[in-house]
């Protein structure tokens, strides 16, 4: 599959390398050019400077031959734009966004996103651990 | 249960809100007031202000009677060091500590202390959905 990657923060990087481990192009887009010392040292894959909702650094990075978009950046609302820009401009057959605030997460994904709440995960995860 | 919960952040909230509803009893620590404002309009638990490592403030949530410590700050480092001091002072049969940055949790979770670590659900969730 051919991967772009919005946001090389925490679960941006950890995405970019699990997913070109296991042989996928995969295309990073950051802002800043020091968050790309969180991908792996042999990580194959390529990275662009720039912003999510620029359709010039999302054409560089490849997304008109993309399989899936995942929006990462530390943002939600920065996330939710620039997968809007995706479904709309580019036809790409998957774009997920991570969205860490659980009511946002609700609403955007009652309109047709594919979301993923880390936050909610989190909360969950040690309920099990103190119910178990 | 009586549940402490440090951080009323977004998973500290989430888990408050999640565990109150549920039956439990719950304080919660912050040592930011506003950040209580996340907490649903009926929760029931408590609320304390101050550091989590302040062992006055502990025992004022009621860390002498807790059947468990949940360490839910924005901070990897606060949490790791709160959740050494619960485990060291006190006698809190489980102690939970979240942690977001991948390589610190494996290295806490390998020396003992139960993690959660949301980057790498908020990861593999992307992947599933990526794969799938």
């Amino acid at each position: 599959m051919n991967i772009v990657i919005l946001g090389c923060g925490r679960v941006g990087s950890t995405l970019a390398n699990i997913m070109d481990e296991a042989g996928h192009v995969i295309s990073v887009i950051d802002r800043n050019s020091d968050a790309f010392r969180r991908l792996s040292q042999g990580f194959k894959g390529k990275t662009f400077i720039g912003e999510g909702i620029d359709e010039d650094v999302l054409r560089r990075a490849g997304i008109e031959h993309a399989d899936a978009f995942c929006a990462t950046t530390e943002g939600d609302n920065r996330n939710i734009m620039a997968s809007q820009v995706v479904k709309t401009m580019f036809n790409v057959p998957k774009v997920i966004t991570r969205i860490y605030d659980p009511i946002r997460e609700e609403s955007y994904r009652e309109m047709g996103l594919e979301t993923v709440c880390p936050t909610i995960m989190g909360a969950n995860a040690i309920r099990q651990i103190l119910e178990k």
